[in-house]
């Protein structure tokens, strides 16, 4: 299951806004469409946006008609700008953008054809990375689970959410792989219902014994001990661990520790974000009241009433038990353990 | 705003189904129908179906065409037993069932013409003590409500879960009345979505400042230092004051007492069981998958996949800061002031 697929200049997305009624197929032929697409969230989650802009990148570049190089820069950064102007919480975006422009501009030298080539080949790079680095997730992530379990998981860091596996689903598929017997509350996450349209309709496909749940529920099955741990995604990890994710996430983050239950957060390493140093610079996307108001089109609430609508919310580092990335999982003190992991690469490289 | 009314032999509901999309009103002519109503939530809410029993006996015991006393009662125990089999959770239906039985029982020695006029009085006293009630109970809980607060409700404890203003929202309507300038945020309170449907309709007929959120937005602007105080209803209240209620609530608590916010149940003496010393003894009702995969007929979540839907929690009394009732604010230990609460009652009578 891959949320996306870039052949022939044009990335094919899976509309996340129809599954699992309808298997949609939307296609971005320009950057605006790419932008479009995350913004309307046909394509989401932190990783596979990242990736998605930066096909958008490959898409808008190669459409750019110069052969001078600085002229093609601008036109890029426009291009990045746009990219960067659709969703405000999650890193990936920022950081795969950084990434292919950065790679861009270390090869300015070269022609604009060259050039237009690196771009997209950074791109592909991107992608195969994510698979690689999600797999290691669900190996690193397999240790802290036990047999029997039943697992609760919020919103959808699946496959869909990314390139292949997911973060926090790639655990449970893992976990599931090696014969562990492992159960899955998944809960429905509204307003967007990524895990009542998504998550069990992903584990369902798989196999994965899962059962849908109001957000509203997890706490009580908590205290009636039905849940043995909780695996959730991350939208941007601060230095200190606090984790943006999708709204709830705070929520369930408390009810786990008040109930004992460990809450293990599972992200690759872009997700983490070094230039904030806690979770209270963190940008939380606040989207429109209708998500909240109607649900298919349908409306459920009363004209003219006010709506808030925060599309995440901070988790503080305390309520994390650990942080499962591609380099083994974390442990607090975040801050620590992060530059150790983050220092054992550059030794390696 | 009532949710009932009972005239000539007929007792009208709003079909809260249906709010606050369309006012509909079904009418009850049988028992049969009554009990259905209850069953399918036309009328729903601890104090409402109480209070709908009653009237479904009066309207059941009206049509039984017997002048034998025997026969009488054993069609009313019938009748009894039909509307108590609707819903499981809130005791204040087999309060009011009971109450009017009882008052039968204790005429039993009358002719069956009397005993059917006692009956409907019985009924009609439910009622009017209810609006009473729930008057004291908004009086009583405005003193623990301080100006410019907002306030947190979860589901709807109002004018539609009662006979009028509410439990928790008649606190709301009288501190708004009393020019306090408080805010509600509402819980939309899925997957009945009553908070959305009705809470959130009911405060903004009224007037009363209303922000509509999801469930799993509630921790997060806890947390944000934006809710002041949270106030519930109550389905069942056990003698330790464990406090049954509508799925979510303890969540509720829970993260309102890591954000130190006081958390308050508003209830009728008719919601305390004396009969239940915890809330583990509490039967909890689960209803239809279809609640949960379905939103106004529209599916949802993909097909075939299993749910679990209870329709209440249980939240433990050390979570509860005060239960607000119609004989003023009780305390924790809550067995205590329950028992002190009740002996005071018996002296004045």
């Amino acid at each position: 299951m891959r949320p996306l697929e870039f052949t022939g200049g044009i990335l094919s997305l899976i509309d996340q806004t129809k599954l699992p009624l309808k298997k949609k197929i939307v296609k971005c032929r320009t950057y605006e469409e790419t932008a479009k697409a995350i913004k309307d969230m046909i394509v989401r989650g932190a990783p596979a946006i990242g990736v998605t802009a930066a096909y958008g990148i490959a898409i808008g570049a190669a459409a750019i008609k110069t052969i001078s190089n600085e002229e093609f820069f601008k036109k890029l950064e426009l291009i990045c700008q746009t990219l960067r102007n659709t969703r405000p919480t999650a890193v990936n975006l920022f950081w795969a953008i950084d990434r292919v422009y950065q790679k861009a501009f270390r090869n300015k030298e070269l022609s604009v054809k060259d050039i237009k080539q690196i771009i997209t080949d950074e791109a592909y790079l991107i992608e195969k990375e994510d698979i690689e680095t999600n797999k290691k997730i669900g190996i690193a992530g397999n240790e802290i689970i036990q047999a029997n379990w039943t697992i609760l998981t919020h919103c959808n860091a699946g496959a869909l959410a990314t390139t292949e596996y997911g973060t926090a689903l790639s655990v449970i598929r893992f976990a599931h792989w090696a014969g562990k017997n492992i159960q899955v509350f998944a809960d429905e996450t509204r307003p967007y219902l990524q895990g009542a349209r998504l998550t069990a309709w992903e584990l369902q496909q798989d196999h994965i014994p899962v059962t849908l749940i109001c957000d509203n529920m997890a706490g009580c099955f908590m205290k009636q001990g039905l849940i043995h741990c909780v695996i959730v995604g991350a939208d941007r990890i601060a230095l200190n661990g606090d984790t943006a994710n999708k709204i709830g996430t705070y929520s369930v983050a408390v009810l786990a520790k008040e109930n004992n239950i460990p809450f293990y957060v599972a992200a690759p390493f872009s997700t983490i974000d070094l230039k904030t140093e806690t979770g209270e610079q963190i940008p939380i996307e606040e989207r429109k009241p209708e998500e909240v108001t109607h649900i298919q089109g349908i409306r459920i609430a009363p004209e003219g009433i006010k709506v808030r609508n925060p599309a995440f919310d901070v988790t503080p580092a305390c309520y994390i038990t650990g942080i499962i990335t591609e380099r083994g999982i974390l442990y607090p003190p975040y801050q620590e353990s992060l530059f150790h992991a983050e220092a054992q690469r550059m030794q390696r490289l």
